[in-house]
């Protein structure tokens, strides 16, 4: 069903197709960024050796269709790194055709890749369309989320 | 109720006190890991300048009653870091006399100091004890979280 | 609204109809079964006195819309059977009219008939469509699932 | 830890040992039965070829401290087994040991000879302390519990 979909890293010419996707992705989490915060976020995620690591999916005619943000950083229980699955979106009109589990493929490969043992992630309890994907891909914790913000 | 005791930055001749409170911590969550990792560990979060902080609660003995550990990472949402908890420990002889809570006010004070605007944290959904004391100082978020290990 | 509704046992004349369901209730949990496993499961659902009980809800026009799963298991807490709704699923075309509730009705009159004292299910906690209907059928346990796989 | 403790399959010499680790753990549960059911089931748990499998955890001095209960039964999504661990139990004054972990080895084991590809169990989502061991042997999953009793 995925025939033609590719997954790569993101780069520098890809920013108008990415750009499409993260809109989308904000607005579903009904959050607004200041532009230069996506600047800086792009620029981040296609920089090849840094703690973010950006994928793309992208169909045959070239378009994307989904993006996948990750974010590797140590952990006090390991001497390996954490990969941390912060954004993954897909274009709502190329749902169930499997982009999703391509981009978690690639999300895993990139993991061992760079050296980490653990992929995880979090999503809301409700969010009920993503859970049955990630029940199929990964294992739900006992772990709730608590935060403060400054 | 917290009279004489300082939390402060963890150091190398803090290494008893710390592995005595770490020991403890894993064995709540029924882990073992290897003693080189505790060692790397404990190295990262003594160095001044690095992604991982620790702190170290003291009594008016001198004697260490609690630990944070914080890792900083950066985010597609914001140009600065988020700031995890990973880990947070009282000595159950000293629970009940306000040391948590003057561990997460030093874990603010240091995410404020190296440029975080959030700090966030886990616990598993039935830890009432730690879930008690989180609801008043942090907001629960609707997320729960999957993993996937190598 | 399910004038026309018929619920009965399932039997071997309704394979096609019933392959039709079982592979959308599959799809909907992104599984796939081998043919012959679903060979082996339809074969025993349609047995007049085996552990698993096959149910199909039918319109006015002969064609199958629903379909329940039982399988009935021994208990330690009691002499009698308990009764495992395995599966449940109407066709998305045949919802909102009663059909759900009318293979519940049969559900319980079966389990009633084999002596069991006790019909339980599980459901995914954000699968809010399904839960709104059991709310009304049935009670909502304490419970959360561990599973363990080779 | 649990050095001289042995699992081994319940038989018919053990009643009163499992009797009084059984009427604790009905306690806990809040829970009465009637004295011809625990007969039943105990009857069933020593069987050699039944659909019940009882475990008892033994130590050095010949004293039951723990118990697992098995139920085998048939899906509709596998042509194997499942096998549902109804109910597990350590003497109080036997907890922190290793016993718990002793027997559900001895579960999974179990499950494997008798040709079953998972094992499943239900608790209480505020039982911290049995899940915060279930964490480590198990996954979570995202299902909850209806039940309907006549």
């Amino acid at each position: 069903m995925t025939e033609g979909i590719t997954v790569r890293r993101l780069r520098g010419g890809d920013r108008e197709g990415w750009q499409r996707l993260w809109d989308q992705y904000l607005r579903f989490y009904r959050a607004e960024l200041p532009p230069e915060t996506s600047d800086a976020t792009f620029a981040r995620l296609c920089e090849p050796d840094g703690d973010l690591v950006g994928l793309l999916a992208v169909n045959g005619d070239g378009r994307a269709v989904g993006l996948a943000h990750l974010v590797f950083h140590p952990s006090t229980w390991t001497e390996t790194p954490y990969c941390y699955l912060e954004d993954l979106f897909v274009d709502p009109a190329s749902r169930g055709s499997g982009v999703a589990n391509r981009l978690i493929d690639m999300v895993y490969e990139s993991a061992r890749e760079l050296g980490a043992g653990r992929v995880y992630w979090t999503t809301q309890q409700f969010n009920g369309a993503a859970r049955s994907l990630y029940d199929t891909v990964a294992h739900l914790t006992s772990f709730v989320v608590y935060e403060h913000e400054f």
